[in-house]
């Protein structure tokens, strides 16, 4: 299976209580963190200059964001655009920061906003909104569960109540029921403002459950997650029922344009999407376009979101049209963005400059990201298709994306 | 839908021509990086003071990775360990850096690394490799898409010499078949050795592509990718036939540990999972597990992997058996592993340093590096397992993942 | 591709006119069929002898369920049984009519009813109900397509109310909404009572369109089906929010009888389970059991369903539990199946016969079929299981499926 | 949930030992057949005179074929056609014959046909075949598990060797290896002449397996099934990797032949095609067509075929292009349509005579039955769609599919 070599990082095994350093009263300084990178560099020999680089940022003020703190990862940011945005919250023309060490990436993506704001810009609308945690219950019997949820339809106010009673930003807006057998899996779905909410929902939904275990007459077993809320994950329960925010983005493309600035025909675009679209059906694949997952991967880093949630929000549903006219209309609908301008890591520093840029820092912003988001998608998407389309995909490749010395001459 | 601030982030509409400065001739340097930060900041009132931080790092490496580079996002790295792996490549006590800003993260990742460890520690095991690219060519009917498959079968050996000519590393396996009525979609499986691959995989199949449209007696239209590839998205096709590397990570959890160090039972945590796996199947997940899409993405940012195949990555298959003994076999599989240690961003300074960290960085270590990934996994997994089923799940994230001032207090 | 015989059925070629001959005034006698059938044997050869036997059904009774009417299949009979079925609906020992040409399907099937009724029989129940028919209605932009979202939500009771209209029996439960682009999906739901409900659901949806197309302040472009119904096919929306009902059939299996009834010991059994369940969810299987589609054919088949629901209808969810007390506890979800005691092909003549078999022709016993359906299903589940653990599973097909003269001897 | 009839059917329970009565020596004869009829309607109280009609079939053919015969299921056949069909396999107008007892069924595809045929027929091919039992074999690690499938790789002529020695038809082509956690899922592809060949491939793979046992350099568990054969379900395997065979059936519709028989354009056609293709990706569905499953279970019963493979066969993709002629190409393939010619139903009375009718009686002819059975789900597709988007579907129903008496008069 390819590569042999071993990897053996350590300098002998750890000794059975040897731990990381860590100091209970006060960890989040530049002290601790300098103490840790010690013992690592000690065990493994690997330097940490870049990574323990004092720079600007005051590590206290990470303390809610990470434990066990040795310093700050640094990930190159290009800007894109100017991306026209006609959105119900996003309006204007948006510089888009994205961090990402993959070149190319920032080009496309800027070739796509071209394109889109000179053919008049992008259209966006969050038509649903929806952050879940999904508790089940598990009973003897079937008829059980099933009884358990009609208790739990009659109580709803009571227990969204109960959840509600933990926040002060998320609303419970129903509860979903879903049977298996004796398992009763229950969907909280949740507005949580300007938070992404997965912590939020998931205290509300604990303490809805505890709740219900206190008023339900009769003996209760739960589980927090089921695994139908489907956190961190690609599901298709959030294609269809949404998780965070439901956002799409169009824009017709004007054929001329098209011509001009992509070199292709906006009918073999169209030809060959009915082929790309027939593919993804054929792979059973979480997104029939090309590549949502860069451009938001790149946009959540820069700007402070959850990267992992990429697992969720790179989900996506393209459907296009091509207009008597000739021209292209062509629309991404993000099922289950997940997005946030306050909390997680939206406050540090690097991350709040990037939300500032777009006009999208702190509270009651958090719609017009998710707009920001497919837009800047929908420049991506229609970006790789003119390039594949016109073949000119991997010689942009091979001049941007050259590797520096060390690497592999011509490999990437 | 929820908030309704407008998002007006510039002042006033670009103009026709305006566009972010570029210097051709030496773009990767802090003057033009300024120069662009400058017209940022002038257009949208961002100070972008913490992203322009000079620090350390030489812009002129950054070449390959990044297009109108605008300065550095600061992501923290927490390190968790040590994690004993037991593994065909990674073999020793690792200690894992972790790039998040998601709270209680890697307090979770580091309480399941203690507890492999004190159990012996994790297997791992790279079982498949296997990079593609898919590109799809296209008929006037079912039967002559069928006799072009024939013949690229019966022309693999001139296929392959045209793709690896292209190629030091890349080297084709084979080309799997399928067809939807006029369509001929193939996937060209290769090995990558230490780079992802995307681009190699791109460049070589492009060259065996031309090939076939010199060679092949007929006319040919093709599309380098027909979306089979799935590259940057989740599938099915991966979940079955490998993108990047297939990885094993397993282990025996000792039954009194996991009372002692977790406080539950492994009959519970087996009698939950049964529970979690319907769910999973209920819903369409990616993953029948809790959350690999967590570390990896925190992995993935610390060493310069391609934070966007986390949307390919985190599809996995948890298996597990409760032995005789008492204690608890589990297992994770990642049947889409995208890594790299040669290529992308794995050269930058801090990426560098966190694989240096592993014992990761450079040549021959790709598969070192997925098996680290997917022992990270698999510590995420059994944490979260435990930390749900014992309940202490909210608890945790309310005692860490505690927001700093100027977000909503209490949710996050 | 295998075999190359050319089939070549006709005489020549169809004459321009040439058509099946059709008596609009009266086509469902035997007259009619017969000079169809002479039709079709002098221009193939094929006698029809058997297709054509009168036997002892009345023609003009086929009105409602066939066109261009020549003869009857004829499809053989087993009965398998007594199952004892402790159902909320289905209570008693039935005797279970199996139409297939499988060989072992009933012996099969048989073996399991013995098993679970020795056991202390399969408790059932009904947990959900719903049939749908789900328009799409195509807009110009995602903001128009959710503002029609809300209009239709705050008229939901004139929309009941106009498809109610066009049915005695039908009920609008409630109509969920799905959007994509400019594209508004919804899901009409519906209880239909005993019919299955495909064409009830059809016509007062298509009304209630209609209304909504009155009604509504702006143009409108609609599809009748939008295929989020997936009418005839299986489903992901299906597994999740049912179509027609969601049935549990679960029993405990005693570990003595199946020692004895079946060689196996439940703990082997469920330890296989989960490498089932595995493989699965490696496959992206409409069903993590074993075969439902078996039983639910034949049942379909001898009870005058729609043979053609099986695609929906065999969707299938297992949930087992190894007791404590050694037994083993198994449920089987069907989340879509779709039957009739009324309607379709309920009341020929040995359609209704079969009915009357299980108790259940006629109005006000689809909710007792769907449990009969549910409890055969398990027993085919657990029967082919344990033969599958057992070994004894090719065994029993060679005892059994022996093919008569004529085919492959030894071939099926 | 809906209706609350209780099912009661028999009159008391059964007594412990009562039993359906069998001979052991004879069973299949109309003695035996009768003595269960009048246990059935004792215990019952059903009639069972049209199933016990005995007609003109001999019982001791069904040998084969069913166990606990009790009589027949009659259910009536409607022709349709002729059905132009220029195929590898299959040329000339087929009059086909459909078994159901759904009206408007045959009507509706036999619009399609008419359709097709004007237009100049439908143009079908095989383009793979694979028929499979999917074996697990179990280890105690991944490692082991992986280098077992090294060594089942390099032995693969022997194992072929022992597989093929069970069967005159049946030949392995490769097998295909699926890794999770210590587990070995092996797909073993068969080409099974004119047989479907799941007994065939079951009995096959259990002497190969039982030869790698033998021969395997140490212990070996195994399961025949590890369910990624996935018979009898619908999966996403078969969608990628073909389950029995993989036909394509195309045709173009000329536009003005669409216009005058369907009332429909091509272009307003193929607009609604983008929105139900869409559909079905949102919907998650086996099929991005409308109902293969109709046109197929119709055909299965009537030609003997297991109508339980509708759940893996209904699985198909629909690819369409609108051409420059303003005409309209069609294709659907079906990736997993299992048919045969022999064994199993096809050489029972009634069955045989409806191969007779299609040409496609006995051996060499299941690829021609493939390519009919195709070219009649695009007679249905076509058909169905032209019907939705020309809105006459709901009044066809109305006219052709009313209840007889009886049954509730306005729904079905």
């Amino acid at each position: 299976m390819g590569t042999t070599d071993p990897v053996v990082p350590t300098r002998g095994r750890a000794e059975k209580r040897e731990r990381i350093p860590r100091d209970p009263s006060d960890d989040h300084n530049h002290r601790m963190a300098g103490a840790r990178r010690r013992l690592l560099t000690e065990r493994t020999g690997a330097a940490l200059r870049h990574v323990g680089e004092a720079g600007t940022y005051d590590p206290a003020a990470l303390k809610g964001n990470i434990e066990n703190f040795i310093g700050m990862a640094q990930i190159p940011i290009g800007v894109a655009g100017p991306l026209r945005i006609n959105g119900e919250h996003a309006r204007g023309d948006f510089l888009v920061p994205l961090a990402t060490t993959e070149g190319a990436l920032v080009a496309g993506y800027n070739r796509g906003m071209r394109l889109l704001t000179e053919s008049g810009g992008v259209t966006t609308a969050v038509v649903e909104e929806s952050m879940q945690r999904g508790p089940v219950f598990s009973f003897d019997s079937a008829l059980r569960a099933r009884d358990f949820g009609v208790w739990v339809a009659e109580h709803f106010t009571e227990i969204r109540k109960a959840a509600e009673a933990t926040t002060r930003h998320g609303r419970l807006t129903d509860i979903g029921q879903y049977q298996v057998g004796p398992l009763r899996y229950l969907r909280f779905n949740y507005t949580t403002g300007d938070a992404a909410g997965q912590n939020m929902t998931g205290k509300a939904t604990r303490a809805a459950c505890e709740w219900i275990k206190r008023a339900f007459p009769g003996e209760l077993s739960y589980l927090l997650s089921g695994n139908i809320d489907t956190d961190k994950k690609h599901s298709h329960v959030n294609m269809l029922l949404t998780r965070g925010r439901r956002v799409v983005a169009e824009a017709v493309l004007d054929r001329r344009i098209l011509r001009e600035l992509m070199g292709v025909d906006a009918a073999e675009l169209f030809r060959w999407r009915q082929v790309t679209m027939t593919g993804a059906a054929l792979a059973g694949a979480a997104s029939n376009g090309a590549h949502a997952a860069n451009g938001l991967a790149a946009l959540f880093i820069a700007t402070g979101q959850d990267a992992a949630s990429v697992a969720e929000s790179h989900a996506s549903l393209t459907y296009t049209r091509l207009l008597d006219s000739g021209d292209y209309y062509w629309s991404v609908t993000l099922p289950a963005l997940i997005v946030a301008t306050c909390g997680g890591g939206t406050g540090l520093p690097t991350q709040r400059e990037c939300l500032e840029l777009l006009g999208c820092a702190g509270p009651g912003k958090a719609a017009g990201l998710a707009e920001v988001c497919a837009a800047t998608v929908l420049a991506g998407e229609v970006s790789l298709a003119c390039a594949v389309v016109g073949d000119a995909w991997v010689d942009a490749h091979e001049r941007l994306g050259r590797n520096r010395p060390g690497a592999p001459r011509d490999d990437r």
